[in-house]
């Protein structure tokens, strides 16, 4: 496998566009990404599209990204359309780093784009979630309620209260604040997330993140030909590892001991060569914003029970030891499914490139996303991490 | 890259399945390529799903791999959900190809499903077929329309006539009485096919690729490890080439001068080393049937103009000097748009391995399919092209 760089990333900003298509939103982020890795567009070779739930919402159910790419002037480049929920993104991400690791290619362009605003809205929330016949039909669950289960859970084994949970919407509304690319750009205070409106308990409405329209995309090179693409003060970020599994981690000849993002994690840091203690600066999927705290103790930033006490202590905040979500998270970002992996990815490119304005981490060095997608029979359908280095 | 061979392939029958689910249908194919594979499904590290209506046609917009693999027992197998319109199984099969060729597992699943025969399957016509927002809203042009437009062109150069298509159709059904796997497994005679009803001239209703239910598998394995699964007379079929590229075919540096599925398939021969003359035996895409005759130019299997004396000669029939579509093609086998790509290579798989029955094509050594899907202002959206090998 060949190393990959990060040549070029792009972003429509997050939001809530009745008035723009698909098509518009992916055009946007994907020349941002040509023009800012300086890639002439006839060198790019494979695309990979991520995009969850436009066949229902646009009535495009085949070949959506083609369809993007025809708008967006790229046509001649072969496509794969891929889709894994909320981790459609970086399934997209994968596709394209996988197609250049290879060396079957050496430019390749993911994006990850979703529109969710139309008119009936209740149709994606149905779409995105879940095996339709288990969970939906079956037993008439949905996401907010599989994760408030969840949450209780940890709740009753770590000691986390409500309030912590409304910590996690804070420090990450104030991030999103200062992000041109989130949808939400108030800075909320803890009280003003425990008043706002019960979900399911302990969930209330500024914990969950919220519906949005947008896109993002990467262009990557390998490394070995980047050289004849930079530009002067060009700053490129490595990918150390892209890992994509399963959440039902089965294997039948040990019995497994971590949970599965902790092995998925374990995976990725072992391939990167790094540990826990190596990264600086972590953007993770807090589609509903309390998991984040868990997600501390899954990635191992911290031990087992003390995701807590990080919270309290501020050490993820912005300018802590190491900051989760400097973006704003999903909730403030807001969640278009297919592209969130992605801008997840740009956000931490962004960070290393030190690109970030006033939100600008101190100086990373290594990078984290944690990206997962979809719900079948109670487990996660598809976890990613992806491990960047700046260069 | 390393050598991947294909230890296994299985088939849910194509046809009409009102009673059976997506799910359903998958899990059978699965199982029978895991039990031909002689693999334990614990080895397997990675599936690519390819399905294209599911999202409108059962409601499963999101993860439809995954409650798939739920159903099958594999559900803690990542999985990467593709598509890429009637190409979407060829797209799963080269996901998983690359997988293991680029040393990232050892073994791979990769699965074509699709279910079209539901209430309102008018609705699965419309998503299909192409840029909705351009072909059909704005311009009212369906498939057949457009297929028909470019069979008239290519009769105007070719001297091709109605009556060469009807001996396709013919030959065709003759090759799918014979297989099992066949939803139409009637002869037709060339007069038959003629006398049926006028679709859009020059077709009739018999040229025409007929809906279906199945799926297709098949498992691939890393060539230097297939050892281990190899129990007594396994016949293997290693993959050659496999190349996906856009209809589109658009160098700015130089002037075309081949059409995109010629220079697609030069691209597949070069890289497995072989030419034209060199295959044995041919499925390809007729979603039209009369489309076949023009791919045999286009494939070059014969000289430009040259289609129709194929056909009169006999050439391509089963028992011919290269057997074309020796399943019965699309039309005799019906058209599960997700599972056709997959279908093909299960089909090329076992005729190089010598399991066809009646059907048998004469000690073939090297095969190739070719599968493609969509369409996007009035060029093919996806081209795919493989080269299998018997070992």
């Amino acid at each position: 496998m060949r190393e990959v760089v990060i040549l070029g990333i792009g972003m429509h900003p997050f939001g809530k566009y009745t008035e723009k298509s698909l098509k518009e939103l992916g055009r946007v982020a994907i020349w941002e990404a040509i023009h800012d890795a300086n890639v002439p567009p006839k060198d790019i070779q494979a695309i990979y599209f991520g995009n969850s739930v436009g066949g229902l919402l646009t009535g495009q159910e085949g070949i959506r990204g083609q369809t993007v790419m025809k708008y967006s002037g790229l046509d001649w480049v072969p496509v794969t359309n891929v889709e894994n929920a909320c981790a459609s993104g970086t399934t997209a991400f994968r596709g394209a780093w996988m197609e250049v690791a290879s060396g079957l290619c050496d430019v390749a362009l993911a994006v990850g784009a979703e529109k969710l605003f139309v008119n009936d809205t209740a149709k994606s929330i149905a779409a995105i979630a879940a095996d339709s016949e288990v969970e939906l039909a079956r037993m008439g669950m949905q996401f907010t309620s599989l994760y408030a289960l969840n949450l209780k859970k940890y709740m009753a084994e770590s000691g986390a209260t409500q309030k912590h949970f409304a910590k996690v919407v804070a420090k990450n509304s104030f991030n999103g604040s200062m992000n041109p690319m989130a949808y939400h750009r108030t800075p909320l205070s803890v009280e003003e997330v425990l008043a706002s409106r019960e979900i399911v308990w302990p969930l209330t409405l500024y914990m969950c993140a919220s519906m949005g329209d947008g896109a993002a995309a990467a262009v990557l090179c390998a490394k070995e030909v980047a050289d004849k693409y930079i530009k002067e003060q060009h700053r490129l970020v490595q990918i150390e590892a892209c890992v994509l599994r399963s959440g039902v981690w089965l294997d039948p000849t040990k019995k497994d001991l971590k949970d599965p993002i902790s092995r998925t994690a374990e995976e990725a840091y072992n391939i990167a060569g790094v540990g826990p203690k190596d990264i600086d600066v972590i953007e993770v999927h807090d589609a509903m914003a309390p998991a984040e705290i868990k997600l501390y103790e899954e990635l191992e930033i911290c031990g087992k029970g003390e995701g807590p006490k990080l919270i309290d202590e501020g050490t993820t905040a912005i300018n802590g030891r190491i900051p989760v979500n400097p973006s704003g998270g999903l909730a403030a970002k807001g969640h278009p499914v297919g592209a969130t992996g992605l801008a997840q990815i740009a956000e931490i490119a962004w960070q290393l490139r030190g690109e970030c304005g006033q939100r600008q981490v101190k100086d990373p060095q290594i990078g984290l996303t944690q990206n997962d997608g979809g719900w079948v029979d109670g487990d996660s359908a598809a976890h990613t991490i992806t491990i960047l280095k700046r260069l």
